[in-house]
């Protein structure tokens, strides 16, 4: 038998990418993704792109696109610039760095409760143990032993949809500061806002600490394209960039040109808002349907952006057994427990709006409804 | 101060970075990284791709690109299938999944001396130590504690150009087999074959036991598209894509499509003649050069394929200030001694002789001529 890592004993193959083997079935309604709609897509009909994009190129990435990144995102508050500024071969990528810069096995982590699964995937094979962070007191109970890092999505969270106010966000990087906690705020849906609420970067009040924040393009340009990119203060940049190095050399040149084209479009803003409103209509077309079919099963609140409803069901509601149930029915979502770092049941399920059409997504919700009435 | 991972506190900028960097000047003649000719590249003239690529894609990458390697791989002898072969952000992304899939702090290896350097270096990130492989005797030495995975580029390899024969082929599976040590095997090499020589994958030996075989598109589509490839044993497949989910969820799916319309284009078998045939030109020139400017300096091998000469120098030579040097006088080159897993100083360096043209090729040896003269 070969001989592994340590780490790897735990590899496991990951809830969410079985349900969407299954989701592949032909007429399955799927609410567990978190898949945007394709008519939000950019279009294809570019130039064709500079022949010596093809040779090997700079870790970091293509400097147009490094200096438009850092200028939208000083704009956001962020101490950055060009230079500060690397692009990721997705947003999935600046999670695995920086785990790999991080987390040894038995480091605590900060983070939310609920999380975004994937990155609770990342963190758990390198060994991370979490402590959940209390957003009205986000440094309680670090004392003595503060964690290494705080992971944290304030604006859309994935998966509750919740959106930090501006005292949370202050408060969690005040804590971080007077911890020597590094902060890593994850931003990929703050373009998907449907109303208003406080958006500026919690690392914006990091100035002074060590702080990583990230976003990416697969909710505003397209997913296939895998672009994401980072930032983070001076002490740790030049390390995420050396790992960024050893991972893939650096991310693919004809689609960060790509990117740049469609940030560089004039009609860039319109087409934003324009998904925005595609996004809002699907939202509460799709709120209007949990009320007939769930009001009195279930409880939610309605999310100000991203991709996400997050619900509540009565207590102690069996929702691995609904699942298994809601597949042989044709419907799909992600159970709320593989979300939670601290592990165990729970009666919350997460379900996705982006993707279903209208007609779909009603009939899949008085599925639901029907099974829950059971 | 920010906590960082145990691993991380040997981060070191990589030496090679540092001369791209350098590279860079004006007029700097390099002979130090492993940049492919850019009239090798493919063309950009295709079709737009289709628009349903721009969603999220498998991990594993897009089926009918997965088909069309596993073919091309099954052709080789090696004991694959589409199911078994997943497209990869480069291949260095396969070196960084396969340590971690495998290495732990303390993990031993058995790499060839010199040995790729990149390599190396993520090896011993995870906290790899090093056995050397002898050749001629592959399990020499192993005996109680085999190491856990054998890296070998067999195929010209980087640095040495070296082709391992079929007996020495076999000789190294046979040995891994005997011990359960994973057979790692990187390819990026093969199409660039100048003189006939056995390539035939030593993984194609490894029926029964554990292997991991790469390929990648950057020597004969373009680098800049960052497209490699894996297939490996069945035991150890769905781990490498369960790693692959966690560091990017998938490759960029437009390059696998531009991929696979060079891969189809009847065409293609003429093409990679005639970028061989381009290159032997090239090494055929530089060996010349060599002769003529440091016939009476330094001895190396003709190299039968790869991007390559490994020049060994006389007993003493102090490689680093004849590098600084180099640098001041426009020249840059690779010394050996980055490539060698056991350490210490090397009187050997490494030239790549497929990015400089002949009349600057003539030039910066002339220069290496004159340092080593002094």
């Amino acid at each position: 038998m070969a001989r592994l890592s340590v780490r790897s004993s735990d590899i496991r193959p990951s809830p969410v990418r079985d349900m969407l083997n299954v989701s592949q079935r032909p007429g399955m309604i799927s609410f567990a993704g978190g898949l945007p709609s394709p008519e939000t897509f950019a279009g294809l009909d570019l130039p064709p792109p500079p022949r010596d994009l093809l040779q090997y190129g700079p870790t970091e990435g293509e400097p147009a696109l490094r200096a438009r990144i850092a200028r939208d995102l000083a704009a956001l508050g962020l101490d950055t610039e060009a230079d500060r500024v690397m692009v990721l071969s997705g947003s999935q990528q600046g999670i695995d760095l920086a785990a790999k810069l991080v987390v040894d096995a038995g480091t605590t982590l900060a983070v939310e409760s609920p999380a975004y699964l994937a990155a609770l995937q990342v963190f758990r094979f390198y060994g991370a143990r979490f402590g959940i962070i209390d957003r009205s007191s986000p440094g309680a109970g670090w004392g003595e032993a503060p964690p290494s890092m705080a992971y944290v999505i304030p604006t859309f969270q994935n998966p509750s949809g919740h959106c930090w106010t501006a005292d949370e966000r202050a408060a969690m990087a005040a804590a971080c500061r007077a911890s020597d906690v590094i902060l890593f705020e994850d931003d990929p849906y703050r373009d998907l806002v449907y109303e208003p609420c406080e958006r500026r970067p919690a690392c914006a009040g990091m100035t002074g600490g060590s702080w990583i924040y990230q976003g990416s393009f697969s909710k505003t340009v397209a997913p296939g394209l895998r672009l994401g990119y980072l930032t983070a203060s001076p002490d740790l940049f030049p390390l995420l960039v050396q790992l960024k190095q050893a991972a893939d050399l650096h991310t693919n040149r004809l689609s960060q040109w790509m990117v740049l084209q469609y940030l560089n479009d004039p009609g860039r803003a319109e087409r934003m808002d324009q998904v925005a409103a595609l996004y809002r209509r699907k939202r509460d077309a799709f709120a209007d349907a949990l009320t007939r079919h769930l009001g009195n099963n279930a409880s939610w609140s309605l999310p100000p952006g991203g991709l996400f409803f997050w619900l509540t069901l009565a207590e102690g509601t069996d929702v691995e057994r609904l699942l298994k149930r809601s597949v042989e029915r044709g419907v799909l979502f992600t159970p709320g427990s593989h979300f939670l770092a601290e592990g165990g049941a729970s009666p919350t399920i997460r379900l996705n709006f982006s993707l279903a059409d209208p007609e779909a997504a009603e009939r899949g919700l008085a599925i639901l409804a029907e099974l829950l009435d059971d």
